[in-house]
């Protein structure tokens, strides 16, 4: 009996236990302080009232026998109320999907680790630094070789495709977390070439597509050619505040093959297999964040974050703080001033302003001397660390 | 790039699409004779009220700033009203586990392919034939070497180990999914004797505990050694009705190791890192079916599908046909009279009574010549389909 010894090659989550234990000093030595938190990925806003009634609605049919639902008749792509919402969203960007190309699940983070079982451990994975750990850590456990595409202030955090190296399964997360930087067409283009002319496959999460503004494309679809190459990774947790709710769908053009094979195909089976479908009553729910009261409903949530972002970014343009993120998406990437590494800095915040953030190291080696801020608290808690932020970067 | 090769070795699922093809047959030919189905693996009566209750106040509380819920705090492990409602439970059957020992996720099926990931792929995996076929198709994807054991009518479906076999991680799945046989105490020892002699690992499947009545154990806990080499895998779709709802739980000891590892600790990660949680409304629900009134009326309605199971089985016995479960269990497994293999009477069961089982040879070569009925439709329905059963058995 073996255990998977991949699994000692995962470098232990430092980052949460260093800043919990700072925040929990903090708290000890401060009572009489407030501590305001720009350092949490999750919502706080309330679901949609539509998202609301339906799934009112939902549960009581779940406690009548007339209407009871037992396992989803579809259970790799969910009901159709639902995929036939998430096929006119994209039909409203121009994309057009036949049904049997949308997959609905419990959540982007279940996707990107199940997508990799349909694909061989001896493909080489190219993943952004900084990234989200979760791209790396699903594929570590595989012992899959990853290589890294630097994202740093020279390029704006988006890098651009590098020929002389090979990769198989590309991830690209835009907006970014936790630059919030994000692609645009050109940009993506650059990738999606690279990704047919090796035939490699992107893994494109788009989990923060809803807080795009003007002219960038939300989906991967969007660019000529991805169709061949791309599979793309979507959320109802940031889009309609559904972190507790628990949704997604993967979309998977069903002409994308490798080696002959059918990538759908491939998916239904690991889906049929290792998957039992998605809650009724959180789909109905899903289903109605994407109608058009949902639509109005959800938006203005993220209006309020990004209201929320835009007042960060200010805050430190005036500051004369180098950043990116703010405009696309709920994370402002700070470069941390004062010749100070991302822990130090987090630090003298903290103390000094009363803020937390979320050090850029946790993120990988180009996160070093970079600091995550989130739209998600209150828009007057943020104002507030706004304030406090500007008195404290005036005093060093 | 390279695609996951061992997709290449599943079998095609035949089993359901020869079933589907010949029930539509049958309604195309007979559009004016009823069809009873005793096929479906499903659960058919609504949720407890106290569930629906339990369900609507959390769905009522997402709706407003002051209760709404994020991100489930502890991801791998749930809410702690559900997780104490669990460890309730498993005291009243005597058995002691700590908090730390239980994991909420979204159904037995996502955690039985899931836990798959802390074990190496050179691990040799024993799995009972007949079976629920995701237990060897999740290890062929992973390019496991898989070996059966006979269960058979001269085991009562019930095999007990084999001194000449290594194995290195044993499905037990008591009450059985197909055949409803129950493992005794004496049994499961031997089972985890034989487990603890050789290291290994079993992973207990006890999707249908809820339908045991008298002295056999529920949990694989209840025998002595097992916290050295089980872990347990536990849904509410049959026990609460959950299967629209999607939850479930999995148990491993705090102390269960190998090669010096923790084996929770392997799963903690696995789940922080390919799992975001499980939806706040369906784990208020989850609750509320282990509270007092709705273990009561959870307990109802597993007791109308066991009247069902009575009725199938005493039709059965008073025909002089062979069969195991319909006591412990919502599954009936009868031998096919007539010599007939498993499709042929599936089809002349059909035929002559319009009544649909499951043909066993889908669940493996030891399930040639037997065929599933489940207990979960309607009382009146299965009352229907015994007295035809009973009028076709005469006949052939």
């Amino acid at each position: 009996m073996n255990i998977n010894r991949n699994f000692l090659a995962l470098c232990p989550s430092y980052l949460f236990t260093e800043v919990g234990a700072r925040i929990a000093s903090f708290r000890e030595k401060h009572p009489e302080r407030e501590l305001i938190r720009l350092s949490v990925g999750d919502v706080t806003l309330p679901l949609a009232p539509a998202v609301i009634r339906a799934m009112q609605r939902a549960v009581l049919e779940m406690g009548d026998a007339a209407t009871f639902k037992g396992y989803c008749p579809e259970t790799c792509y969910g009901y159709e109320v639902l995929t036939e919402a998430i096929r006119a969203r994209y039909a409203r960007r121009g994309v057009k999907l036949s049904a049997g190309e949308i997959f609905v699940s419990d959540g982007a983070k279940s996707d990107l680790s199940g997508i990799l079982d349909i694909f061989s451990c001896d493909n080489t994975v190219l993943v952004p630094d900084p990234v989200y750990p979760v791209y790396a850590d699903t594929n570590i456990m595989a012992g899959r070789r990853i290589v890294y595409a630097d994202a740093n202030g020279g390029n704006g955090f988006l890098p651009l495709p590098d020929e002389r190296v090979q990769a198989d399964i590309i991830y690209i997360c835009s907006p970014n977390n936790p630059t919030g930087a994000a692609y645009g067409y050109d940009g993506l283009k650059a990738w999606v070439d690279y990704a047919l002319r090796r035939n490699a496959v992107i893994l494109y999460d788009a989990a923060y597509e809803a807080f795009i503004d003007g002219d960038l494309p939300h989906s991967v679809f969007e660019v000529e050619g991805a169709r061949g190459c791309a599979i793309e990774i979507c959320s109802f947790s940031k889009t309609a505040g559904f972190t507790g709710v628990r949704c997604g769908y993967t979309v998977i053009p069903d002409t994308l093959e490798r080696e002959g094979v059918s990538l759908s195909g491939l998916w239904i089976r690991r889906q049929s297999t290792k998957f039992n479908g998605v809650s009724y009553i959180t789909q109905m729910g899903a289903a109605a964040a994407f109608g058009e009261e949902g639509e109005r409903q959800t938006a203005e949530n993220i209006a309020y974050y990004k209201r929320n972002a835009a007042a960060i970014a200010a805050l430190l343009g005036a500051n004369g703080i180098w950043y990116t993120g703010g405009r696309h998406s709920p994370y402002i990437w700070m470069r941390c001033p004062g010749g100070m590494n991302s822990l130090q800095f987090f630090g003298a915040l903290l103390e000094g302003a009363g803020v937390a953030g979320t050090p850029g190291y946790g993120f990988g080696k180009n996160g070093e001397g970079y600091l995550r801020l989130t739209a998600f608290a209150s828009a007057e808690d943020t104002a507030k660390a706004c304030t406090r932020m500007g008195d404290f970067l005036k005093r060093i």
